[in-house]
């Protein structure tokens, strides 16, 4: 197990923060509704890292200013080796050691974390969603299609997903609407259009694209692409979805929004976590095999109004971002600085570790019984968040809050 | 029937120009390698609509260069009223009666056609695929379930859709290179990764939002949020889908690439000729339901090597752009300038009238005898091609043209 790095920055070397120098994550922040700037989180503190780079202190790249922007999506193309020489070169100035005049440098260009507000820490290019979590495809198929059919046939063989809408994609905090949409009960003949009620959460890991391709990638090559991971949360209308999915997947279930952490956690700082997927049952095709292990030992949590209601682990994946990169590619699709990679809900084999209401209230059949009362999907004013670290010696690396407060459906949805 | 305007540009008077002054659609060009500029399609001419805004004498924004740009994004986001004036602006300078001081600054500021390089015209922001032609749900429907299950039973309630992807958009012209997938026969008990052995085409008209928005639309706020209209070749590997469609709809068998006509035909051009959707088997629910007649008669034609082998009309659409857009905002997803909407396959009542080689050769049962030789599914170095134009008196609309020739797959898909 790796070991804390300390740094000068006291708030750093702190076991419970999120944001040791072993993290560095990349996020967009602004103070005072000044301008939005590219920012590295560190202990308490937000390096201004659009500061450093106009001021020369420390450039990702010697020709292009390309964190001059409200997002890291130029940084992001520079590629995996311009990421590593950024990430040391900030670590040495931040550790412990770093010469007074770094240090001065440093402070000049770094505020308080209380004192900032956290924007979409890069632009999201398009945003697709996988289903690579076994057990909650299992439980949803169990539901849906019965316990010997649960799983569909391809599952065990390609990391299925489908689009989403990128435009939908928002920062943790941003409060959620209830949606409407066409809603069609089995006791009906005819649907109807009414505020969604059995609005739902989805724990997944969020996987972001940084160096673009045109072609088909192996899963090496889509591994060294992925520039880090943020948490997800792909709120889910199921009412909506049980009416509009078959043949076509997801659409409008999915529309309403998807909230992200506000902080990138690099691949690299996730490095020293990385875990094999679950044993397979059944043998990848060679182009989709596990070379070395791309998953990620991630704990991840949900809570329902500050009340943790699920626990899971990211090394419950049977397929890793890398593989579900490597197949999203496949047939030739370019692949672009910023495209979001959602894993897919991420449960565990017990009760308790389901990644959404849907399985844990079993599709409403078994209420969770909560502080605030008992609970089946989402009921208005909820407060959703979702939480996730990987634990050193003597340090974690956090992702940040993940949540949002879901608000009454609007009476009139055409006028807002 | 509305006349044809006549233009000081002759070429443009001619009954079989595409672009007569009654159509002024918005592409992007280049001369000899140079920058990409915004251009205007006259008869035989393009116009430089970049150099006019530079040069002051054509300006959609007094205060912004919303034509200093590769695309036709940031005029788009002005909305429908500068949209209009731009267009009368432009079509008082080029009728017939134009004084010569204008004539001039025309001339400056246009080439040839035929020395441009066309590119694609906005920069494609989302890209959306819908369902809405109820002869191809109905065929495709009746070869995968059979004539009693034809339609899913959603589809008479919803123009149901699925998200593709924005990236693999390309313009008129771009090879498309035959894709590798993961394939099931059902001989088989497993997959294999392998060329698409069934690779197809999918006539579409592509609507494209201009007006952002945040919230629901009503059918009405959504027909005056698109910008215009082209046509759109969504290629489709039938083998790929088959394995991977269920349970989130088509994914890596629609990747490969989508070709589109390298001119944005506006909602204005094409108002003389809209018609009512289809007759409806039951009522749409009022948030979907037709206001005043949204679809467009526009002749629609394929070719497979210069023959042509299909026609249909864009009246076939149950479902007309508007409520496909109002549909997409349902759930409150923002919809952005560009986000582009593919029609779904438009097939006609006839075996001639179908829009795709799956529904041609009936799922490859019956190949179709052509010039070519028999044709159940593309084979490499075939060029297919859509057509569509509306007609008017003395003149027509026209997309101009929206093909793509199929190259061999790789050898190698990892190497290219």
């Amino acid at each position: 197990m790796s070991d804390l790095k300390r740094s000068w920055i006291t708030s750093a070397n702190s076991e419970s923060t999120d944001f040791p120098l072993n993290n560095l994550p990349y996020g967009v922040f602004s103070v005072d509704d000044g301008d939005l700037r590219c920012g590295v989180a560190i202990g308490d503190r937000i390096i201004d890292a659009t500061g450093l780079e106009q001021a020369g202190h420390l450039r990702a790249d010697p020709e292009a200013d390309v964190l001059d922007a409200p997002y890291w999506n130029d940084f992001m193309e520079l590629g995996a080796r311009a990421w590593s020489a950024y990430r040391a070169a900030l670590t040495e100035m931040l550790a412990e050691g770093a010469d007074e005049a770094t240090q001065d440098i440093i402070t000049t260009f770094s505020v308080p974390m209380a004192e900032a507000t956290l924007h979409l820490p890069f632009r999201v290019a398009e945003y697709t969603d996988f289903y690579a979590g076994r057990h909650h495809a299992t439980n949803v198929g169990t539901m849906f299609r019965g316990a010997e059919n649960a799983l569909p046939p391809n599952w065990l063989h390609i990391p299925i997903g489908y689009n989403g809408r990128a435009s939908s994609v928002v920062v943790s905090g941003t409060e959620i609407r209830r949606p409407w949409g066409q809603l069609k009960s089995p006791d009906h003949d005819t649907p109807i259009f009414a505020p969604s009620r059995r609005f739902d959460i989805e724990l997944e890991l969020g996987a972001i694209v940084g160096t673009p391709s045109e072609g088909p990638l192996t899963v090496d090559q889509a591994d060294a692409n992925i520039f880090g991971y943020v948490l997800l949360n792909d709120w889910s209308a199921r009412d909506i979805q049980a009416w509009e999915y078959q043949p076509l997947g997801p659409f409008q279930a999915k529309a309403t929004a998807t909230t992200i952490s506000p902080w990138i956690v690099t691949a690299e700082a996730l490095r020293p976590f990385r875990v094999s997927t679950p044993e397979r049952e059944v043998p990848l095709l060679p182009h989709l095999a596990d070379t070395t292990p791309m998953n990620h030992d991630i704990a991840l949590a949900v809570s329902l109004n500050g009340e943790e209601i699920a626990r899971t682990n990211a090394d419950e994946l049977y397929y890793s971002a890398a593989q579900q990169l490597a197949h999203h590619a496949s047939a030739g699709s370019p692949m672009r600085a910023g495209d979001l990679l959602g894993s897919g809900t991420i449960s565990g084999p017990e009760k308790e570790n389901r990644g959404s209401l849907l399985e844990l209230s079993w599709g409403g059949k078994e209420p969770l019984e909560t502080a605030s009362g008992p609970r089946s999907f989402i009921e208005d004013n909820d407060t959703l968040a979702l939480h996730g670290a990987s634990h050193g010696n003597g340090y974690r690396i956090g992702f940040g809050p993940c949540e949002g407060e879901v608000i009454p459906a609007a009476e009139d949805p055409f006028t807002g």
